[in-house]
Parts: C-alpha cells; sequence; structure tokens
C-alpha cells in the first residue's frame, strides 16, 4: 500500500534571507547566473541562509524489463546484473565521478532478473525478478508497483537520515529507456514516435521494433488515467523505486537530482504522484536520448548541463554535484562589498 | 619585441591510444558525450593516453582601460584595483571556486591604474596604468602590446614549468567588455551593434554609449588589418596578457581553458597571432554577455558550460575543470568489458 508522505513547503524565509545575501556579494547583481538561483532553491530546500551540499548519496535502482525480450536494447538482458556488479566493485562511470565527488554509491536491486551476492553497497529489496512485457498486460501489478516505491521511498528516508544532504537517483535496466518512453507518451499523450530514441545505441532496425512494442504498450492501457496505475503498467520496478526515492528525498528536505531520460521520466511518475516535490528537484542534465530534451520541455524545466551524455547510472546527476556546491560555496563564502571595500555601481 | 613561439603538433599516438582504451570501457560508445572528446584532446595536448587535469593554475588577468572614462560599465574604474585586492585576500567568486577545484589563483597586473601592494599572489608585471581611449588613438602602442603578450606568454612559461597541468585565463578590468566587443567587431568585420552587450550590468543609456564608443574606435582604426595591430588598438593590456598566456600554455603542451567574453575575446586574438594553438584550447562556457554566443558561433567552438554567467575573472573556466577532471578519470579509471565481464552490444 502506498501513501504519498507529506512534503513540506519549502522555506520562503531562507530563500529571502539567501537572495539578500547575493545582493551584498562582491559580484554584479546576477552575475553567477544559475548558480545563484540554485542557491536559494538549496537554501528554500534546507530551510537555511547558507545551505550546504557536500554530503552526497547516489542510488542506482536496478531492475530488468519484460520488453527486453521483444529486442528494444543493444545490449543483451545479461548486462543488468553484470552493470550491478560492476557498480558494487567500483568500476562503472558512476563509481569513478561519484569517488571524485566525494559522493558514495549504492545499488537498490528491487527487480534484477539474477540473484546478486551480498554486498555492503547493494540493498536487496527484489520484487519481481523483471517486470511482464507490457504489450501483454501490465508490467507489474499495483501492489508490485507500490512496493517498488515504498521501498525507494524508505531508502530515501535512511540516507536522509544518515545525514547525506543530496539524493541523486540513477538507474541501470536494460531495456529501460523503451519504459520511460512509455511513460513520457502515456502521461502526455504523445505518440510513441516522438518520445523513442536509441537508447544504449539501437540499430535502424531495433528502433523500429522499439517504435511498435511501445505503441503496443499504449494501445494496451491506454484507458488508465490513475497516475499510479500508469506507472505499474507501463513503468519499471527500479522506476517506480526512483519516484519513491524523489518523493521520499522531498518528504524529508533533502535536495533530489534527477539524471537523464530514465531519472527524469521517473520525477514524472513521481510529479503526477506527489506534485508538491516539484522544489526539491534539481534536473541535472540534457541527454543525447532522442526524446529527452522533448520530456524536460513538456514538463518546464531547464537542466544544468548538456554533455551530449546518454550513460543513465546517476552520471550526470553526479556532474552536477559540483554545480550545487558551486552555488552554496560561493553563497557562503564570497566577500560582501562592505567587507572587501569594493565600490558598488 | 614579440615572436610567436612554436607549438607543437598535438599527439595523434595518444589520441589514439586513449580512443582505443574508450572503446573497451563498460559503457555504450559514446556513452559518455562531451566528456569522450575532451579525454581524446588532453591526451593528444598531454600526449599520453591517461592525461590527467589535477594540477590548474587561474591566472587572473588585470588591467584598466581608457574608454572606462566614457561612461560605459555599470562600475566606476577604481573596481579594478579593488577587486584585484579582493583576490589576493581570496574573496571574490574565482577565489571560491577555485578553492572548491583545489586550483590556485594568481593575479597577473599588466596595467590597472593604482598601485597594488606587494603580495604572493600577485604578479607585479605593470606595463602601463592603464590604457588610452581607442576612439582617439591606439589604446596601447604596439610595444606596449607586445610587453602585455610577453608578460602572459613568460607567466604561462613558469606556470607550466611549476608543474600545472591546466592554465585558466580569467580577468579583471572595467570596460574591457567595450574592448572585447570592438576586437570582435574588428576581427570579423562585424558592427558595433551586435558586438555590445551590458557587461556588469549597464543601462540603456550606457549601452548607447558602448555603442557609440565601439563604433568610434572601429572608425578609427578601420584601416588597421595585421592582428597584433588590431588588438593593440582597440585591446587591453590584460587581453594582450591573455592571448600571450593562452600561446605560451600551448607552446608547454598545457590545457588552456577560456573563460567568458572577454576571455574568448583574447583567444581569437591569439587564434590570429598563432593559428596552432587551436587544439590546445577548451571554451569552457558560453555567458550571458549577449555578443558571446555570436562569437563564440563565428569562431566554431561550442563550450562545455552554459549557466548564464556573466562575471569573468575565470569562473566560468573554474567551474569547467571538474569536467576536464571527470573525462580524464573516467578514461583512466573505469573498467573494461573484459575486466568486468560485462557483455558487449
Amino acid at each position: 500500500m502506498w501513501t504519498t508522505p507529506t512534503i513540506p513547503a519549502p522555506s520562503i524565509v531562507a530563500r529571502d534571507a539567501a537572495a539578500a545575501r547575493q545582493a551584498r556579494l562582491t559580484k554584479p547583481a546576477g552575475a553567477l547566473g544559475r548558480l545563484e538561483a540554485l542557491s536559494l532553491q538549496i537554501a528554500a530546500i534546507q530551510d537555511r541562509e547558507l545551505p550546504r551540499c557536500e554530503n552526497a548519496r547516489v542510488l542506482v535502482c536496478a531492475g530488468d524489463h519484460g520488453v527486453a525480450d521483444r529486442g528494444v536494447s543493444a545490449f543483451p538482458k545479461a548486462v543488468t546484473s553484470q552493470m550491478c556488479l560492476n557498480f558494487l566493485a567500483g568500476g562503472a562511470a558512476v563509481n569513478v565521478l561519484a569517488r571524485q565527488a566525494g559522493a558514495t554509491v549504492e545499488v537498490l536491486d528491487v527487480g534484477v532478473d539474477a540473484d546478486l551476492p551480498a554486498h555492503p553497497q547493494l540493498i536487496a529489496a527484489k520484487i519481481a525478478r523483471g517486470t511482464r512485457d507490457f504489450t501483454l498486460g501490465p508490467a507489474m501489478t499495483l501492489g508490485e508497483c507500490e512496493l517498488a516505491l515504498n521501498a525507494g521511498c524508505e531508502r530515501a528516508r535512511l540516507v536522509a537520515e544518515a545525514g547525506h544532504e543530496v539524493l541523486v537517483l540513477g538507474e541501470m535496466g536494460i531495456a529501460n529507456t523503451t519504459s520511460a518512453a512509455a511513460l513520457m507518451a502515456a502521461y502526455f499523450g504523445l505518440s510513441a514516435a516522438i518520445c523513442i530514441g536509441r537508447g544504449t545505441g539501437v540499430d535502424d532496425a531495433g528502433l523500429a521494433r522499439k517504435r511498435t512494442v511501445v505503441e503496443e504498450g499504449l494501445a494496451r492501457h491506454r484507458e488508465l488515467t490513475d497516475p499510479l496505475a500508469i506507472l505499474a503498467a507501463l513503468g519499471g520496478l527500479e522506476i517506480a523505486a526512483m519516484a519513491g526515492a524523489m518523493i521520499g528525498g522531498a518528504a524529508h528536505r533533502r535536495v533530489v537530482v534527477v539524471d537523464g531520460f530514465i531519472s527524469t521520466a521517473a520525477a514524472l511518475a513521481a510529479l503526477r504522484l506527489a506534485p508538491d516535490i516539484a522544489p526539491y528537484l534539481v534536473f541535472s542534465h540534457c541527454s543525447s536520448e532522442t526524446g529527452h530534451r522533448r520530456l524536460l520541455n513538456r514538463m518546464g524545466v531547464e537542466p544544468l548541463l548538456a554533455l551530449d551524455l546518454r550513460l543513465g547510472e546517476g552520471t550526470g546527476g553526479v556532474l552536477a554535484l559540483h554545480l550545487l556546491r558551486a552555488a552554496c560555496r560561493t553563497l557562503a563564502e564570497m566577500a560582501t562589498f562592505d567587507s572587501a571595500g569594493v565600490s558598488e555601481s
């Protein structure tokens, strides 16, 4: 049973205090651009004039997808579990970037179709060994979807209570750009064709299969309007867990960093379930996955980075940590016009 | 007397080795997007398969401008020296961001119209107390311009020899967006109107004055075609020093990071003097200064970041250090398909 937790309102008082401080720092008003806006957002989230984002956790949610058997990915399904082992061994891109950023990585297995060995960075919370093919019926039962939401939400609570100021949501799941495209199409009433892309690098034939699969899924579940039912029908266990973690992070006043296309689709689902989480989300980057720019535009958000990444895992989110910290540090550490004896305009 | 130093060719061998390694890392081919291209560029610059960008120096070149007296800036001329003191005290945005990035900052005074006290991070190399009003004659004599180029080039050599892998070029000089716009217009044969912008935040009347001043400068020096003569006529001492430092950095196989509008104008001048430095330049960001996007487009380069910064100092360049390091670290530290036992596509 999923119950959306209460989402606190961001602090207008802290935001105003941060804005007043920004105005006194030794720079032309607004000259730090998006870093200034980010500093105010984080001040409001954390309810303090001088926020901080030093302590960050990357939660890589993992699950397999029934539609992988339809040939929609350039990689075999086994790569989901193989990459989970790679995350746990510290060899994936997200590990390298997290080490650089001084952030920790953990893997939340809610649906990998393999038995993963116990590991200190693995949270074993498997709900099923992957979803079912959504062209034949719902990918998950409502109960499975709720369990995944709860698993993510609960993990976010523990991460928050452990003192992390920032939660970055990444994912691993072969075929999950197909699921993300289907969610995007269903929530916004779009055609499959404008939501799909090449994911990890599918060829033209694979892209055509992907379009057919998404079209079939949309046709089968077209009567659904409830956000949770849509998520269960077309989503993934890891996508539901990410949505739950985003909601849980917001409930605990944490900065929630959204990564690429799949992470953004999870944010879309989370926003449909809990619209009040919007002020807690930081959209980190626009990937080169075809549908991502359109999805971000539809959601009315502009991410911080655009580096043609298309890797997922949380890689773009981890790269953006540096900017969150830059926003906090400039606010806290820059001299003021008065203290530095600099003339104002 | 300025003599362009020999610029070594980037290493194709190292670039190819890095590319071969990228192809074996546990990610879809190309999935790290611009970070992959960056890793190859840096490998070629440093002539090693596994390059590194940990050790970075920010060189803030400072100088005053005769045209400041024409009311083209939102801030009084005294702010140039006041901000230099702020840099030396560690209170400016570039200091905060450099501390975050583990980079060091030094100020190269080639033309501040004030006596700056001795300081370990100040390189006192004053050539003149600011430039002259370029609407009345050349901003610098050819000799002054050559001295400024040499000062930057020499400083870059020392920074390189001290073991820094990366040189970030920042600047301080009230009215220097006016000079940068004039250089952009002169080098590309553009009108003043499409090169100017609000700089630190000039109002409509100030913007109109800025346009007039640039138009007058272009008219006065319209017969010039030699790149050095144009730089002397319309540039600034700090802009010439930046151009010299960019050339010097390239001569010593260092990664040279270009910051905002003024830094990009300096890069334009440097490229006219020494076209072979192009492979050594990393364009860090597109600022919100009106002419910057157009200047970057004219130069055929696409910077890494676009965060609506308009502060200069090297702030955008320092923010991009994180991406340079991410490019190097993912290349060096990620597992390969073989080592991690991950199936290929």
